[in-house]
């Protein structure tokens, strides 16, 4: 591919393109694991001189230009499904944007139905771009089916994003229920479609270029925590694979989104699997990936996203075409695919803001009240996980917050679904366990020594009231409400 | 088949086969909606004289036999991962019982992969058996994953359900993962295995011959409230069908267990779906279905149970042949699978306990501590449905409990799974909803009026608080404290 604009397309500047977006538009945009979202669109709205309305669909994190600027424009009204930037969390807990929490898995169809938003545009960056087609930059998220849906397509062509990152790409598609056929994918590591997607030329309103770049992730270097948290993981890991039959010859496994996530891919090296293969398949490629990957640990990395840091970036660039032999980029709707978790056998590792005695999880809201992020994927790895691992440290606020509290003010993973717990103080298997066995456990295992107390304190008085999961209803909370 | 038992077979009686079970055994039974599950050897069980402290899993509900006997007996030390009868009840409550509550899809690959239990005896209720086959009678549930663990296998061989019943299974089995294939199934009413499941000659160690009828469901007459919310729900799918684009030859959806359910079922035929096919993808075949394909309004119907009242069951079984063209029964893995409900694109409806002004439901405990029967399966359809409905009447205990609360004790679905709320007041779409739009809505549609200044008052303290999901944390249990 020698130029990346191809055809007679309809090549506009941003403000023009911006000035035509009704004020109230519904916006769906490309982006997910704050890369690959449109950049000069968004900051044209948000010069302009409108009262804008929208409603902003992305498919998970996306840049300062989208949750910053336009937020701080006063120009988004509501926003879904994810938002990972304080001005927009700011704007969604005082209510000044409508803020709806949905999991990855199933944003896609949302929008596809129609049964979340009408969708009027989509705003996309893309590498290249035909009469009826595009390639996707450095995420495919749920892009494919945000430009099936809306009614309109603008397509910021970046040159920024090396042509070679198309390798990544294998953008399988399904069709609307109810006949729907199952994702023909048999291993992590296998493509099955194309690079691009396509779409009806008369959709396409608006070229836009640009060579802006993405705002990517930042991890910090791995804290003690972290590395007794991977420890500890590591050594469940190596028992459990000799256990389980599901393990004979490799070990399927995601980490979530963060600093804590990349930290436990990148020491997943240490552990011992003998010789089974160890395949990722999740939704974001993080830096410490590549490193299992340049040290021969990973078979392969299933992903819909290139969530590296800066430094990470320019490392997959400069030697795209040897990882593009064992990374593969995904639709969203492919790489948190329930059916696909489930075949593969998933191990899910993902962390949380906190989990109580019982095992129900909070990843989204402090104190019950206030949004972080939102579910994210969290949900589908956890609930469609052969094993389904909670990693998180014991404690907050350096150390004068417990992790592990009575009753959590908010439940986004249920005792239903988790089946191990990990800090790093130890594990606990809660597979069989009855909810009392469970907060004994966690209590002795997991909990940081210096709020062991306080929680046998709390156990003891939901003793006394009895139950199946025997909580005192009037103290419950009081570890949120004396915050 | 002229003789239900086949082959030289080791048949015994029920006593001598409970004295060989060991007294700490595990025990995986059949079981499901209240029918099919073993009868003789629990009894035996529950009157061996040793201290027994058996592990007992069943595929969801079972009768007397197993749940009042063998617990009054208090031979059960374990239990997963349903219960609903009250001496089982109470004992999960006292702590008596350990008790752990999983999801009924993922429930059988639970046990084949050795994570929630190591199987010893599968003890299995059928209408015929083999020397390595069986065939069910009025449930499948969980039963060929725990023929396929179990290291020996007890049958009991039951007369008493008509050898007809046969024509109702198609018993399709998975790989584990990572090898597993997608499930074959192209339609809700498609055929696609064998009426029986095969097992390893070796195991089989006893056939106890029975003729001891389950004990099924009493669904009590329509009330009021159920008529109210089976005519607003009609009238919510009655648009939805016409504005989503899923829906344009047929709508597929399930109802959840219960006299509630089952009236939601019957009063479906009063619906105007215009030429739509209505196709059942569910857990159960309860009364209402029957109705609906005696009048020609239901193309087919695919569960893993005949949870019918004692009436339902004869009057399946008279006219099994002419039934067993539109009824097929399959594993809970199969029917309960969150594939297959994702790619027929099901209506889920499903009812709970309670639901709070945000969208978080709880289905499974009183006050959040006091454990009912269990999760079952709602969330299998909650979190795979293309549209998760909650169909609940506002109030409780005569009208003297709102179903709508502050803040649910207990978490079992979330805003980030359901869509949509029906009471007998009216409908709430959730779906782009933010927290606060949902809960003004759902005090003026859905509360009762009885409740509804009260809910706003808690309401207007929480927005005094602000956040995305703007609670009062201080009284936010009081609804439930206070009872």
């Amino acid at each position: 591919m020698s130029d990346r604009l191809v055809g007679d397309l309809p090549v506009r500047d941003a403000a023009s393109v911006a000035a035509d977006i009704p004020a109230d538009a519904a916006l769906v945009v490309s982006g997910f694991g704050s890369v690959g979202y449109p950049k000069l669109v968004p900051l044209a709205l948000a010069d302009d001189e409108r009262d804008l309305e929208l409603t902003v669909v992305s498919g998970g994190s996306v840049g300062e230009e989208i949750d910053v600027a336009l937020v701080e424009a006063d120009a988004i009204a509501r926003r879904y499904p994810y938002q990972a930037r304080p001005p927009a969390r700011e704007a969604v807990n005082d209510g000044r944007i409508e803020f709806h929490d949905r999991n990855i898995s199933t944003l896609g169809d949302d929008v596809r139905f129609g049964h979340l938003v009408d969708a009027d545009v989509a705003v996309v960056e893309a590498l290249a771009v035909g009469p009826d087609w595009l390639i996707p930059t450095s995420s495919i998220g749920q892009t494919p089916a945000f430009v099936e849906a809306a009614d309109e397509l603008v397509v910021e062509l970046n040159r920024s994003v090396p042509e070679s990152v198309r390798q990544f790409h294998d953008i399988y598609r399904t069709e609307l229920p109810p006949n729907r056929e199952p994702i023909p994918l048999t291993d992590p590591g296998e493509r099955i479609a194309d690079d691009r997607i396509t779409f009806d030329p008369e959709k396409l309103t608006a070229v836009v270029e640009s060579d802006r770049r993405d705002q990517p992730y930042e991890f910090r270097d791995p804290t003690d925590d972290d590395q007794a948290i991977a420890a500890n993981l590591g050594a469940f890991l190596e028992t459990e694979v000799e256990d389980s039959p599901l393990f004979e010859d490799s070990l399927r496994i995601q980490f979530g989104v963060g600093s804590l996530g990349n930290a436990l891919m990148g020491a997943l090296g240490d552990a011992d699997f003998g010789d089974r293969d160890l395949v990722y398949f999740g939704e974001v490629i993080q830096d410490g990936l590549l490193d299992l990957l340049d040290d021969g640990d990973l078979e392969a990395a299933s992903a819909t996203s290139l969530a590296l840091s800066r430094e990470g970036q320019d490392r997959l660039y400069e030697h795209a075409d040897r990882y593009a032999e064992d990374i593969v980029l995904r639709p969203a709707d492919v790489s948190n695919n329930p059916a696909l978790i489930d075949r593969f056998g998933v191990v899910g590792v993902n962390s949380a803001l906190e989990v109580d005695l019982f095992g129900h999880v909070n990843s989204t809201h402090v104190n019950g009240t206030y949004a972080m992020n939102g579910v994210g994927g969290s949900a589908d790895f956890n609930r469609n996980a052969a094993i389904a691992v909670l990693a998180l440290p014991s404690t907050a606020a350096g150390g004068d917050i417990s992790r592990l509290v009575p009753m959590v003010p908010h439940t986004d993973h249920t005792e239903h679904d988790l089946d191990v717990i990990v800090t790093e103080q130890g594990v606990t298997d809660l597979r069989g366990n009855s909810p009392r066995e469970t907060a004994a456990a966690l209590i002795e295992n997991c909990a940081h020594p210096d709020f062991r107390d306080a929680l046998r304190e709390y156990f003891d008085r939901g003793l006394d009231h009895g139950g199946h999961i025997p909580h005192d209803l009037e103290t419950s909370l009081d570890w949120h409400t004396d915050r």
